[in-house]
């Protein structure tokens, strides 16, 4: 079996300083990619209704998620000036792409996670 | 944007106790993709051959990695009964399913990681 990678990136991937390693350690973090599909599901969200969305997920990692999410461009927030404070978090182009390829993968681990976990359980 | 995951399984995913979330934590480790997508390009490898293929691994972390996806069912491990010993491991049609998706979502990381790190060091 052989399935290329971009064919500009044959070994790049693997090396240790890609900058990919990077992107690759903040998107693949577990609440990393339930944020990025949870705001593909609906967005905007609001803090509130993304903590709840995400179930086990604390205040304090879903800060640091979407500080790191933000950082990267791949979620904008945005502030209201209203009293409680009101704060949205909304996919950006680059995060809806990102976002794309997340929900296919996510839908195939949901499809075949009782399986999988069945296997390791029995293994 | 609104971009459903299956039909099937709609908040079933965002729940704690979902089994895709066990999964979810397998195969979005950092060495666990890197493990699988080296995988794709080529397999069967032989230990040392993945080793030198995933830079930065420690030999703990491979052992480990290997075992999980093995575990799972999406990497199998074939013992010859030589002296040396010869390990190699290769995807199982589970496992190169999971790798399809991977490589793609890898892909669009590679190419976009430089600005996407570029973004995070200036922000």
């Amino acid at each position: 079996m052989t399935l290329k990678l971009s064919e500009a990136y044959p070994d790049h991937v693997f090396a240790s300083d890609c900058p990919s390693r990077i992107v690759l350690d903040h998107v693949t973090s577990k609440w990393g990619v339930l944020v990025l599909v949870g705001l593909a599901e609906e967005s905007p969200l609001r803090w509130g209704e993304l903590r709840r969305r995400v179930q086990g997920v604390s205040e304090k990692m879903l800060a640091q998620t979407l500080r790191t999410l933000e950082a990267d461009g791949f979620v904008s927030r945005h502030a209201f000036a209203v009293v409680p404070p009101h704060v949205e978090y909304a996919l950006t182009p680059l995060g809806e792409e990102l976002a794309e390829r997340l929900v296919d993968l996510m839908s195939w681990i949901v499809e075949h996670a009782d399986g999988i976990v069945g296997a390791a359980a029995s293994a």
